[in-house]
């Protein structure tokens, strides 16, 4: 038996305003897309693991396995894991965990959203959807919520709004070098700022936009695909879990959900934070990278701000630790259930050497962190080659 | 490593319509109700699965995850699934799935459904979400899914209107004995015929009701749990799919996803139908529960109308066979997320002789059969003693 669980392949559909795309047209392209590069038939499936946040919500489409059956005629076990923004993350998990105890299996995990039939009003309340019931009542969106994180940063640790732009105009250059990309283009620290205030101190040019699109991964435990793929093992795929509500948390410069979930995944994947080049974080807005990278272990607390201002982690910057070579939520997009696949998709690309012309150079281990929410769920995938 | 997984615990809140309890209320009542029941501390739980299908669309709460998180004050890996009407036996079923590689393990599964805080145009509009785009467009809703399932039935097998009012009969006689149960009166067949349609040749009371409610199970494969508490061993849970659109099956008097889920269960439970004494079956309308009773194989296809009018099924026939002891869906009541969860748990209390006033006979194994939308999902689970 094949303890090690292994990526073997990956494809995604182009994330954005995909007017003329269906959920069900992007989930297909996505299941036939990364059959097709695997060269596998859907007979070689054991499972599919489904992350959608909005199915049911957005639209009057539930029971979203049943989808999956009938546009690939499989009668196989198939499970929709809903957790806000980290649907697609969970999903992953979900399949680590069913590989656990399914030797000689294969796995088909799918993240899959498609947000913009709707109006931008609608759009940003069905997603409020992942804050407290008291919360909403008050009118505290997603933008707020993390405009209060950022307004406790920066007043805490004496920051202002050009640390947080820095970290668009990471992601941006990043997204520049991805073909799947919503957005393909350089923004500088001005346009930044000169941008629209959504939710004080944020702006436009610090949150992440409204996406279609869908990506898919398999994972297999099977030695004999193992070596006929490009492949990247799974380390440690960990969750943990913290209250809606923000205003029941004990601090607000921090997010304990992906503090606990990171200490677990390293636990299992015996590696150190030194040992990962490579990471895709949770962007939703450019605080959340901030702190993401401080709540994961790899700056202190309180350090970010000028991290970030640096550019420490651009691929440019020649720094052993990269971050977000996708281009993050920012500026490859963020259709919700769709990000977490993306997230380990890009990982696995870069790790196998396959990332075309935003390859990096050599990197073997690399962290994913997908949050639910505002925290209420964080997942932390590393992978290794 | 004990291999065997078993179910030590089980609590229900009443089920009906709740004005006073919230989604969280029920949530929580469950939660803290089947701590209790077992003497567990919440540090003892190791992971929760929570089953819930609306959440997001009769009200905003997605993330549910996360209100098990703020409620128990609890981080740990907590999964919300969503498969319609089977989102609690799919929560059990993954709840088993996770127990097979976490040894030393106890995990809390919890269904939970509040659907009377809206009215039953939008609630049917929302039930209808687990039918095709295609399908809800025209207006099939899931009377209407269930009403020509019984038509063709019907036709093609020569019965009548009566024969299906038998099952509501039958089950309405067994929720006059279980306290947890949204309706506990009899009805006669003439009240059945009488009854107002709702979609030929279904009538208001050959239909389950819009509940709400919870339950919730507590599983370990810890063998100092399981003998110091009444328990029963979890032989199977097995998962099947099928198309979302009717339109697409080869068949309409039959859901192939109950045959493939019942096949499975019973290779995997190793035993027999006739092995098996007790069924709580997916009777959300009574043409289902005679389907049920064919798809898994314990009544020859046609068979079913005439084995319901003779009230084989009934716990007063002397039959080696009862089904639907807490009242089925049609009397216990139909919090969608939590069905699942409550028959298992009847199961549960049969089996281990705690089921007060409706105890049976000696019964050592019971199945329990859970659908979602019209058969997309199908959860068959197999419990011993």
């Amino acid at each position: 038996m094949n303890n090690t669980h292994s990526i073997i392949g990956y494809y995604s559909t182009p994330f954005g305003e995909l007017w003329n795309k269906s959920l069900d047209d992007l989930i297909l392209e996505a299941f036939e897309g990364v059959l097709k590069v695997t060269a596998l038939e859907k007979e070689d499936i054991d499972a599919v693991f489904l992350g959608n946040m909005l199915g049911g919500v957005v639209d009057d489409l539930l029971l979203l396995s049943a989808h999956v059956a009938e546009l690939t005629g499989l009668h196989i076990p198939i499970y929709r894991i809903e957790a806000a923004c980290a649907s697609g993350g969970l999903a992953f998990q979900s399949a680590d965990e069913y590989l656990a105890s399914h030797p000689e299996s294969t796995v088909l995990v799918l993240g899959a959203e498609k947000m913009t039939d709707v109006g931008a009003r609608e759009i940003t309340q069905a997603l409020a959807a992942a804050a407290s019931a008291d919360e909403q009542s008050v009118g505290l969106t997603f933008p707020g919520v993390y405009g209060l994180l950022a307004q406790i940063y920066l007043h805490k640790y004496g920051y202002t709004e050009e640390h947080l732009a820095s970290i668009s105009v990471k992601n941006h250059a990043h997204g520049v070098l991805n073909e799947k990309a919503h957005f393909r283009r350089y923004v500088t620290i001005d346009n930044v700022l000169e941008s629209p205030y959504v939710a004080y101190p944020l702006k436009v040019l610090d949150s992440s936009p409204i996406s279609d699109g869908a990506a898919a991964l398999i994972l297999t435990n099977k030695n004999t695909l193992v070596k006929t793929h490009a492949s990247a093992m799974i380390l440690a795929s960990e969750i943990a879990t913290d209250t809606i509500s923000i205003a029941k948390r004990k601090n607000l410069n921090s997010l304990e959900a992906t503090r606990i979930a990171a200490e677990k995944a390293f636990d299992t994947a015996h590696v150190e934070r030194k040992d990962v080049q490579l990471m895709e974080v949770h962007d939703c807005f450019s605080i959340a990278e901030i702190l993401a990278l401080e709540d994961l272990g790899f700056w202190k607390k309180g350090q970010g701000g000028a991290r970030a201002r640096e550019m420490s982690t651009s691929r440019d910057s020649g720094s052993s630790l990269i971050v977000n070579t996708s281009g993050g939520l920012k500026a490859a997009g963020h259709p919700v259930g769709g990000t977490g696949i993306k997230q380990i998709g890009e990982l696995y690309l870069q790790l196998t050497g396959q990332a075309g012309e935003r390859q990096v150079k050599t990197a073997s281990v690399g962290l994913a962190h997908n949050v639910g929410g505002s925290g209420g769920v964080a997942v932390v995938s590393i992978l290794g080659v």
